[in-house]
């Protein structure tokens, strides 16, 4: 995976996280993960098509899927998760890969994002290539974004 | 979503268990269900695009992965899922995947499957439109592939 592509998928989350929900973000450092990664009980998957192919999960704990929620609400309290509340997260899911698709756009690298598909449990994901690790911190828990691309040969 | 795209994920499935793996298969009465399907401890997602868009999640109990894998081994015994054992999984999500372009492309539907991402464990997953689902029956134990896709609006 590119540098210029990751930093391009780093500037939309954060710039989801900022300008979308108000929250200041730090980016710690980015890791390589071998191929297997927790889904923290939230995950949120987008499947990539185009110059690029592979998977992004944004994975986070239940309390950091709520407060998100509520922060996209307005700040209205929730409790619990109900099926408004998913279709919260896989808006924010939507958020992540509308944006990451125009930041690469912006480097002449063009993407297709299908819809979001939410998982919710204690489970892993796997994958064939390694998983690319950003993990944000924010006023409202750790949300980390994970990615697996490649470049497709013309 | 169309019955001729359904008809063409069907003949896909089947084709690939019996053709790669060898068994008689029953394709039981398709259904939809709302927009929650149960992982049943591990699934293959696979992302599409082009003219269709959306998540073709193939779902089964770990005794049912442990026997494909061990067919696809040339039967193997298989006790538990390893390194080798979930590459098998993504590669049968591969042949899924690969055999339903094909077939969708004998109906001037052109899609594009990304790389398949394996989930392990106890989880649900959720998507903003329903899943029509294909439980299909063998030898081997029962696998459900769950569809959603939706027309892309040229």
């Amino acid at each position: 995976m590119e540098a210029k592509h990751v930093n391009a998928i780093t500037r939309a989350t954060k710039n989801i996280l900022t300008s979308h929900l108000g929250l200041d973000v730090k980016l710690l450092n980015p890791f390589v993960q071998k191929n297997v990664i927790p889904s923290n009980n939230v995950a949120v998957i987008l499947g990539i098509n185009g110059q690029l192919e592979g998977q992004l999960i944004c994975t986070m704990d239940e309390t950091t899927a709520i407060s998100i929620i509520s922060t996209m609400m307005g700040g209205m309290p929730v409790e619990a998760i109900d099926d408004m509340g998913w279709s919260a997260i896989q808006e924010f899911g939507n958020w992540v890969g509308g944006t990451m698709a125009t930041e690469l756009s912006l480097d002449n690298t063009i993407i297709d994002v299908t819809p979001p598909v939410v998982n919710n449990g204690s489970s892993t994901f796997r994958s064939a290539s390694s998983f690319i690790t950003l993990p944000l911190e924010s006023s409202i828990g750790k949300i980390d974004v994970h990615i697996t691309i490649k470049k497709v040969s013309a």
